[in-house]
């Protein structure tokens, strides 16, 4: 494993696929072909799990299966995808990798921290990323961003969405604290071209 | 819970399912109507989870990842089926569950014991079996039938197979040591009326 492998974390709504997009031309210049990419990731097995998780028939997958399913499909797009591009010297990027599980499964969902790490440390021989930004973003501004976008008031809906942004931001506060090494945090509720410009200058100086 | 939950264990080809078949009208005369299952036993996400599993073109799918996926099939068949019908006090017989991923995974394929454990326990919130009959037969005697009922020579793939038997058999002869109180061995290299007979014998005795 020669490349640099880069993950992207963050709740719904924080900003990283536009980030990922519009630094990948900078990067490429810098550091020659970049594999940007998320779960499934276009890995044709990955996907029919997938299908499978987000059937909305599925109704009898709960939160459990559902995280033994991303599990299985993490190995596989790791193995087809990320790790194949590692070992030739390229930069992955993935908008999504591990943290995702603790932060939504273990955290959002209520199955701990600490279940979520054994299946992360198993479905990817724990492997973890050189480097993670984590696109933090305050529950109330996220709110209010919804708000606005929609010109409407907040209904139900949107305050069980806040219930579990709740939930699922202060699951990446706790688990960027225990690994500061690899975690850096980009304040996502800033303009979105000081968030991209950011999110370049961390990437840049560590590499 | 209120019903009885027991599995069929054992190498293919030890004649659990024609056994499961022999014994059901007795047993439901006894105990009344009896789930005989097998997982993915007809619960469609269950099924879709299996094809993803079986699906040939699939060779991205390695040890862990067929664990993975296994564990979710249980779970999602053990929540639709077999809990529902324990609930309703009725007998459930399962041909094979947690006991095959640890002698076909754990054993088999070498993922070890501890690992299989802890995905069982994870994926079926630690249920276990009242009893569980595992059919045990000699790799030796396997083979011969397998080369009697073909009458041909023994070729590589049956050595593979052997192989493969030995490692499984193995697996499961740990766990039955280890769990003396949930399992009763059947001796599978008997004539088949006999199987039949000690299999009935054992869980009426039992129940």
């Amino acid at each position: 494993m020669n490349g640099i492998f880069i993950s992207l974390e963050g709740p719904d709504g924080a900003g990283k696929s536009t980030v990922l997009q519009a630094i990948l031309p900078d990067l490429q210049n810098k550091y020659g072909e970049i594999v940007a990419t998320r779960e499934p990731g276009g890995v044709r097995v990955a996907e029919e799990i997938r299908h499978v998780i987000l059937n909305p028939k599925n109704t009898e997958i709960d939160a459990k299966s559902e995280l033994l399913l991303f599990a299985a499909a993490r190995r596989v797009h790791l193995q087809s995808k990320v790790e194949p591009a590692l070992a030739e010297g390229k930069m992955v990027i993935a908008d999504r990798y591990i943290d995702s599980s603790v932060a939504y499964q273990g955290f959002g969902r209520g199955l701990g921290l600490e279940v979520v790490e054994w299946l992360n440390d198993f479905a990817t021989d724990g492997l973890k990323p050189d480097l993670t930004l984590y696109f933090d973003i305050d529950t109330e501004v996220a709110l209010e961003r919804i708000k606005k976008n929609r010109s409407e008031d907040i209904d139900r809906l949107d305050m069980e969405r806040a219930e579990m942004h709740r939930k699922v931001r202060a699951g990446y506060l706790e688990i960027v604290k225990s690994e500061p090494e690899r975690f850096v945090t980009i304040d996502a509720s800033q303009p979105l071209e000081k968030v991209i410009a950011d999110s370049l200058k961390v990437i840049i100086e560590r590499f």
